[in-house]
């Protein structure tokens, strides 16, 4: 049984400043995640995180996660099968995969995952067309027709990016205006080969071995329309798995954990930050200034329960 | 009489981050402030910033500048006078030493300034031997005797610094731990011309033209010592200015903006990001992050009175 100060769950932004922080403050310092780099990662290109010249985004994580380990900190990359608080000295422990951790507080940074559309042929289609993280998949559908389906800047950034990659992008939202930064929207509206379908939702994903066209309807006038593609991008937002968390912190509804100012979490000795919280903007810089706040306040914690 | 969306008060990382969400929302922007950079930019080494290599405050804080002038924010070195909230579509009216603007939305990102010791000679040796910003001035002390006074990351840091400049170094702190990061502490104990001065406090500053002795009480055995010594660093910790902002928004007792989650305010359409509110840890990740959720704020809270 290996013993830690603090175990955080999670290698994305909010988690590896949690660890840079935590372990700058000389806490025996472990992350646990199933893979580098979180939501962040899955950036083609990061503009906006203040401090760093234009880089994607598993080059700025993978500077994140080089200053944690500079510090100190471990990073072991394995599933997490069950958190439990079981007081005493090292009041909490985890179960990996492979291993079993007991520490003194632990930090959830366990972000989200993608959304679903929930229609037929989705299931089926997935991996063989149906793509969830543009950036990874992008580079297959070279002159291709693909179509995105979402509203929000990821949306826009996967019909930005395969614009430059693909033959044609269909860009699909339900709604007649975009969530998305204006900047991004702007860029959109003035790129060729991005065909905007406003008010508009997918009704079915057909195929042979291999994805080949979607069905559209236009939600005001019930219109279908049949897209002719090789790969559909599903960027509609992300979800919290409550399959750790729940029973050991305080959830909202939607499953995301209730986090007061500097990531206490309903539960002493457990903290949070990132996407997993409910702090409703999902950005790079938000959840490393959060992970910094969750891992100040986890080591007040520690030093206070001596 | 110039309008803007919104309107930041100071160009420290809480202000600049908060300038770039802004103007990436293509709000007209701007930031009003006295010189660039606020606390980040007195720091001679940034290592705990996520994602940047080790760099200079000063040079973090540069990037963060031309990130938000390269969206469309313009940044104006002025002394703001007053803020005022006087209803109609701009309600904000912000008075400063060369102009008048008005503003749909405000957010606060003054920091704070040095706090003073408060003992005889403080005030005629300032500028003469005491000085409260190390990075500026520690280079003028080359292989002279100094003394820094403070528990504190910054103390520790004014400590680290000297001791590669100066002669000899005193370290005096009233309590008989420090509060900085272990991280340094263990720093400072290896450091062969730093000298400890535990459970001590200045008494008085001495001098003729120039400061050249303090006297030093410690505190447990009211013993006293003349220490001789060319230069006094102030590192005793900060505070926030109440000037500008009481009356307008909300404040804690040690004139610290009180903040919800995201940057609000008791004042709808004031937001507030950084070391000038009540989020306990001062660090610039946590103020980077705080910028750009009071950016997002404003950006709703504008488009939801549109």
């Amino acid at each position: 049984m290996q013993k830690y100060d603090v175990v955080i769950i999670g290698a994305g932004a909010a988690g590896l400043t949690a660890a840079i922080y935590a372990s700058r403050r000389e806490l025996k310092t472990l992350v646990l995640s199933m893979n580098l780099g979180g939501q962040a990662a899955m950036a083609s290109e990061i503009e906006n995180y203040p401090g760093a010249e234009k880089k994607s985004g598993l080059e700025l994580i993978k500077i994140f996660a080089d200053q944690a380990k500079k510090f100190g900190a471990e990073i072991i990359f394995d599933r997490v099968k069950k958190i439990s608080a079981k007081g005493g000295k090292y009041p909490f422990k985890i179960k990996s995969t492979k291993d079993n951790f007991e520490t003194k507080a632990v930090i959830l940074a366990l972000g989200r995952t993608p959304r679903r559309l929930n229609v037929p042929g989705e299931g089926k289609y997935h991996g063989k067309g149906v793509v969830y993280c543009a950036t990874c998949d992008a580079p297959l559908f070279r002159n291709k027709k693909v179509a995105v389906v979402g509203g929000g800047n990821s949306a826009l950034d996967a019909a930005i990016l395969l614009s430059k990659i693909a033959k044609k992008v269909y860009l699909i939202h339900r709604r007649d205006e975009f969530r998305g930064e204006e900047y991004r929207v702007t860029r959109i509206k003035k790129t060729k080969n991005i065909e905007l379908l406003l008010n508009s939702e997918i009704k079915e994903i057909l195929g042979d071995d291999f994805l080949n066209k979607i069905i559209v309807e236009n939600n005001q006038n019930q219109e279908k329309r049949k897209l002719e593609i090789k790969g559909l991008f599903v960027e509609i937002g992300y979800e919290v798995d409550p399959a750790l968390i729940k029973g050991l912190v305080d959830l909202e509804e939607n499953n995301q954990i209730i986090v007061k100012s500097c990531g206490e979490t309903s539960t002493p000795g457990i903290f949070a930050a990132g996407d997993v919280t409910n702090i409703p903007y999902k950005q790079i810089v938000i959840s490393a200034g959060a992970g910094a706040k969750a891992a100040l306040s986890a080591y007040d914690y520690i030093n206070k329960n001596k």
